[in-house]
């Protein structure tokens, strides 16, 4: 029966990862667990399905538009998830006997946001969150900053800022000037100051919020208060000091920054940004953004902040909490650009060639012995012409070539060719005696690469 | 503004994965990447969501009807994959001019079923596939034996056969006997020989493909033919031995288990069984299947095979390829059920109890020195009685458990708790001088754990 071709595409706002993506993805992926798991935060998972009304007007007007949803075949309205905040505040809500507060959880999740697509922008994306839950303590804000901190170190990002503020200062802040009462048109237009420049902020604060324009210059001014902390920190002091709340917050925020300094944060990583607002129906303590200092343009790849009450929708138990979420994908499409992305197709080392047909099980022998000696080993799958084999290897990046034709097999010998410097060496092998060969691969892998081999 | 409560739950066939679950099953995932990189497959990611034409019509009409799919926001006709094989066809077809061929890829990915929900078995799972695209050769047949043996083995599953057939060997089998119009409907019955027993699928076979009974018991009666390979090889060629599928099939067997015992395959644990015949419209060759020896009755959780034309129905090009499929939430139903999961909820071995709210930033200091020495630790959040610190330090698993108070801090040492043996040592420490601490921290966690801890 012959069917009709189907051509192959992907949907608008997805993409395919190729295995020269992929593999830093993976890696970015696992290094983000790892730094987790290092401050001992524990994993969850959860379905990517939900019920409709445990997801829908759970975040913005946007994210309800955004949903992607269905009915599914028993007739239950569902959805795919937007983020991995409502399915935490659910998990806890329902589970809430079963887990230990403070309860520190991450979760590296698909998520799914019919937006309009643009540059560096996705319709499915990866979150990776964190977050601790059941506590207020000023420890775990300031672990927010360290885990962030760690977290980039650790995937190798070396140019990068935590912009970080309180929403209680901003409370203060509109409390001083009045404006208590407007708070959420006001920060709404806040929020864009990043985007649309202070001119038109002012203008829609003016049209939006009904305030003057003296009103709106004196948002803007202290909100343009940016900096080292210590000295941002002493000029709110004297701008707004005397406000409960802001004093609050000013005091809040000098723990977190000496706590996050004394866990090994850089200090000139942190800035104090008056002007950061961040879904502020949500939060309610510090919040923080990450900028990329070579792609400022592209925003914040890992934001979050403190919030009173994760699972208010879900049970009258009111939990406190802070965590943040990183954009992986969105890192992913920066490190594209930066050129960080490395070309390598192989996830294995030493690349054995496939030559002499007759002694097909005993490559197979020699690739298992390296493998049980912890070496990633490919043997390649068809016994072609050295040359061509060696090549392909080349390509895809391998770093160390075995070489066992007849004449090697019968001499029990092996060439070593380091493919990243063209050198080669002649070692003695037998399948009983693998040392001399396991030995020499590995001094080529630990050998510290030259400058234009570490750069690709 | 007040909004309802809504009851927080998740969809039927559905569910959540509390952190003692999720730390083993991460564990498996990392496992399984390993084992796929060892033998240089690289990994790939494809969207979620498909185009429905590229979904419908790929599986069986079981799998068309247990697909979830809508009409998206805009317009278009979409499906969540049922599985990964569909995708990576559409993905080849889609990226071949981006490929180097042979292509061995990986993809750990979530997959939905809109299936009757049983024991074990949800609507969403995680499959955890390896393939080799672009090439005939045997060794690929006998890396997928090597690939399924290592990664049980390094997950740490001990009893498993890995039970082997021939398609080549069936289609001889059913010529020899005059049947190879009636393949489709013939071995469709005997795929269910397992579940329903010989006598009801010899009825089957008479009733469904108009055999006779005596036809029904000389199918039945070879592929009763199950144990040692080499006996069954044996037993096999004498049967239908003159038939050239057959001799082809029989032939290949023979090279790909001699292959996996060079590779290193126990071979008690190759079975060679006729019976198995897996979704026969796409297999050409090679099929195994993979049972735990200690549950027999949840079916084989690896499973895979060779097939002639992978990309058909998206190209006109034949790529052939050999692969299988690990379903990793099957097998951890599998282990839960078989009491091999850990109940520990902690992914840092080291405690640190927080009770000297003073010194908040030096327990910090602290915490991130041994984080930098590759230890995981967690402090904790808030400061608190320290008897009741440390019982939630043992409920949750932790290995040992650093104390400082105010008098460890000024006399500059701290006491080390050995959470598993109920022991307790002193050691000087200082922020410069780290190294006493971090010395008695690995010899502490490095002790071969009793008896009893290891089963726990």
């Amino acid at each position: 029966m012959e069917r009709a071709i189907v051509k192959p595409r992907t949907l608008k706002g997805f993409r395919d990862y190729l295995p020269e993506i992929m593999i830093p993805r993976e890696r970015l992926m696992e290094q983000s667990r790892e730094t987790f798991r290092s401050f001992g935060f524990i994993p969850i998972d959860t379905p990517s399905l939900e019920y409709l009304d445990i997801l829908s007007g759970k975040g913005s007007d946007e994210t309800d538009k955004q949903l992607y949803h269905f009915t599914d075949h028993g007739g239950r309205a569902v959805g795919l998830r937007f983020d991995l905040t409502v399915p935490l505040a659910r998990f806890v809500a329902q589970h809430i006997n079963n887990i230990k507060m403070p309860f520190k959880r991450y979760h590296l999740g698909t998520v799914w946001r019919g937006e309009n697509t643009q540059a560096g922008r996705y319709r499915e994306f990866v979150q990776c969150d964190f977050d601790t839950i059941g506590t207020d303590s000023v420890l775990s804000d300031i672990e927010l900053i360290l885990v962030i901190n760690s977290l980039l170190t650790k995937i190798g990002v070396k140019r990068f800022s935590i912009r970080i503020n309180s929403r209680q200062i901003l409370s203060g802040l509109l409390d001083a000037l009045g404006l208590a009462c407007k708070a959420v048109p006001l920060l709404r237009c806040l929020d864009k100051l990043g985007k649309i420049g202070r001119q038109k902020t002012a203008e829609e604060m003016v049209s939006h919020a009904s305030i003057s324009a003296a009103q709106a210059d004196a948002i803007l001014s202290l909100s343009d208060c940016t900096g080292r902390p210590e000295v941002v920190l002493t000029e709110l002091s004297n701008a707004i000091g005397g406000n409960r709340d802001a004093e609050l917050g000013i005091d809040r925020l000098d723990q977190v920054i000496t706590g996050s300094i004394a866990g090994g944060v850089p200090s000139d990583r942190l800035i104090l940004d008056v002007s950061i607002a961040r879904g502020l129906d949500y939060y309610t303590g510090v919040v923080v953004e990450t900028i990329l200092d070579d792609l400022p343009g592209l925003g914040s790849i890992c934001s979050g902040g403190r919030y009173d009450n994760l699972t208010g929708v879900f049970t009258d138990q009111h939990l406190p909490g802070v965590g943040a979420s990183l954009g992986l994908d969105r890192l992913i499409v920066a490190l594209e650009k930066l050129g960080e992305i490395s070309a390598s197709t192989t996830t294995a080392s030493v690349f054995i060639p496939f030559f002499d047909a007759s002694r097909r099980n005993d490559y197979l022998r020699l690739a298992m012995i390296l493998r049980t000696y912890g070496i990633n080993v490919e043997l390649y799958s068809e016994s072609r012409k050295l040359s061509s084999q060696l090549r392909h290897a080349d390509e895809r990046g391998f770093g160390v070539a075995i070489i066992l034709g007849e004449r090697e097999w019968d001499a029990g010998c092996a060439q070593l060719k380091d493919l990243k410097r063209n050198t080669a060496i002649t070692c003695r092998y037998s399948h009983q005696e693998p040392f001399e060969i396991l030995h020499a691969v590995r001094s080529i892998l630990d050998k510290p690469p030259s400058v234009a081999a570490y750069k690709a």
